[in-house]
């Protein structure tokens, strides 16, 4: 597995390639009959689109821990785009841009005017394949929901398929792209998953460290101005018997005062890969100076947002398995067929959960709507 | 290198082959001249041995913070032995046995009476190589090694030659040593080295997590009672202004308080690869039951130990280069040679030494010498 997600993609489909094989139920739109696509090297940019419909905002909700700087109220582009050139729209680059997460985001920032980026080796897919599961909601493949995207908005949203644990391909998506921010969604997602056994626990570690390493890395060497908003969990911080803190707590202790990490507590190896990421991403804040917001963010449940429900080809998967189901989207189906509630442990936990579409008014939120919304 | 490293060794020496090829200076042991080895699957049994040689104690100091259970003075031994079954000598797996704490461990051990098996990659002489650099003391091979300490004290220690990250080789040097405790020295220990470029930051991380996390996996498979005694760093801690707990502190906040983990602020992509292993073993003494001591000492130098000295081909290395050396041994060597010392930072840091062979009365440290001398 580690050798196929190490492979760059590059694909051309002949222009007698037909990618939508049911017109579109909702909005009617005519989707292309003609295009060229070229991945990882050349993104996925030339795709003739007709109709066009406008979208609202969609945020994915979170509790931010800033780890560094304040998140910059506008971003800083590179080298080659005036720092005040408030004429060219800034450029988001959405690692995991395929996933329940990543998706939802993406749509809605393209949808405000954001140049965006998809970069995803596609391997959430393969975790379907190889468990027997899958989305209860019919999903399109990733050519699709863009060519459908662009069909219906007219925006177009660049593809890099590939894996960022491979640097090789990482550097190409930074140098080809140019992002002023990165959102990254692009690991191992599932607590359970990481728990099925050795080799599973080992590719969420090493999968989810190395590939934020490189991001660290890719940043540093090729965009130091880019904007690094990573995802992590609540679950960071397991469940301490005090007040949980974002990112620091000030300890008095046999008479000295200082403030510090907050102490993490995972209780997976999911969990634990992303305490990980926090503590490697605090060190390049601190010695290379790298912008980051690391949200650590509670259970997203839901389906629509604005964009995702503009047509068919659009949705979002629903995930309601032991491995990837989020809780209150099990439940829901659970519920909604009869079958027992699968409660992980004593069912006694309590966690904050979020919908996906639902903009909330916690000041941590605003971190991220304020970097991309301002 | 990665793929080097995956690959197990495998050797088997003709009997015509002679292993030194200078009598011993000071012992005047003769050495064999036929035996067979065969590493990996058949360890590194058959040496023939002449002269014996007792030696005395020798420990690597650190203080310990201890992850989980206390340690046992008497670990109990695995299935094919009895837990209260004294005359058989408890076995114990020295994971980075051919390096500078490893080897002088590993002869202790021997020379005490524990049957000793050192698991090593021998990457860390690969490192010299590739970076042009060597130990100011010359180093015998480790086959030379172990053969020579088989002539001159009749003890056999045994040898696998591969790495930890590779599963597969793992779990054969378990079931076939089937060991009682693992003394795990087997990781990239130089910070200056992981902050080489990203490569090699990429590779610390990597080996260090995921050898840790195969040797948690295999004790859990294979050896549940086996006990892991494993080397973190001072460096963990980094440099709060507050007083340094072992492994935990208890907080008062906001009214409640609570015993947590004690926030650790790593200052390289080596000690945060240390911090993720504290982590990950932590994790796994709470789910598991892992008997566990993650040992957080600080710098150690000298090259002498009781054994060490006993033979020319049984020296240590003594590194005193700028990537490899440790502060003391690097200092002396440049001020014998008129060098002007190199002082990393801003020379105000103050650190804790330990001597190699030096006994200290530590608590902490007496968790190690508890659990392997009485």
């Amino acid at each position: 597995m580690a050798h196929l997600m190490s492979t760059s993609c590059s694909i051309k489909i002949s222009s007698s390639y037909r990618p939508c094989g049911q017109p579109l139920s909702q909005d009617r739109t005519v989707l292309p009959n003609s295009f060229t696509i070229k991945t990882s090297k050349s993104p996925f940019k030339r795709l003739v689109s007709k109709g066009h419909r406008a979208g609202r905002s969609c945020v994915v909700l979170a509790t931010a821990a800033s780890v560094s700087k304040e998140v910059s109220a506008n971003p800083r582009s590179g080298s080659d785009r005036s720092p005040n050139d408030s004429s060219k729209p800034q450029r988001v680059m959405v690692i995991g841009g395929d996933g329940y997460c990543g998706w939802a985001t993406a749509l809605h920032l393209s949808n405000k005017g954001y140049e965006v980026a998809i970069v995803d080796s596609l391997v959430r897919r393969l975790f379907d394949h190889q468990l027997g599961l899958g989305s209860l909601t019919p999903i399109s493949s990733i050519h699709n929901r863009l060519r459908c995207w662009k069909a219906i908005t007219g925006k177009t949203i660049e593809l890099y398929i590939g894996d960022i644990c491979d640097f090789e391909f990482l550097s190409e998506t930074f140098n080809s792209f140019e992002p002023d921010a990165v959102v990254h969604f692009g690991e191992q997602r599932s607590a359970p998953y990481s728990m099925i056994d050795r080799s599973r626990a080992v590719f969420t570690q090493k999968n989810n460290v190395i590939g934020t390493l490189n991001v660290l890395f890719a940043i540093k060497e090729f965009r130091e101005e880019c904007h690094l908003v990573k995802l992590g969990t609540m679950g960071e911080y397991g469940t301490p018997n005090i007040d949980i803190e974002e990112g620091y707590i000030t300890i008095s202790h046999n008479g000295r005062t200082d403030t510090l990490p907050y102490p993490k507590q995972a209780s997976s190896f999911y969990h634990l890969s992303k305490v990980h990421d926090s503590n490697n991403i605090a060190f390049t804040c601190k010695a290379w100076g790298i912008r980051a917001t690391d949200l650590n963010q509670g259970v997203v449940y839901g389906v629509k947002t604005d964009e995702t429900s503009m047509h068919e080809q659009l949705y979002n998967r629903l995930d309601y398995d032991g491995v990837f189901g989020t809780a209150l989207n099990r439940f829901c189906v659970q519920a909604a067929v009869g079958h027992p509630l699968t409660v992980y442990g004593k069912g006694g936990q309590v966690s904050v959960l979020f919908q996906i579409s639902t903009k909330a008014s916690m000041p941590s939120t605003f971190c991220l709507l304020f970097h991309f919304d301002k």
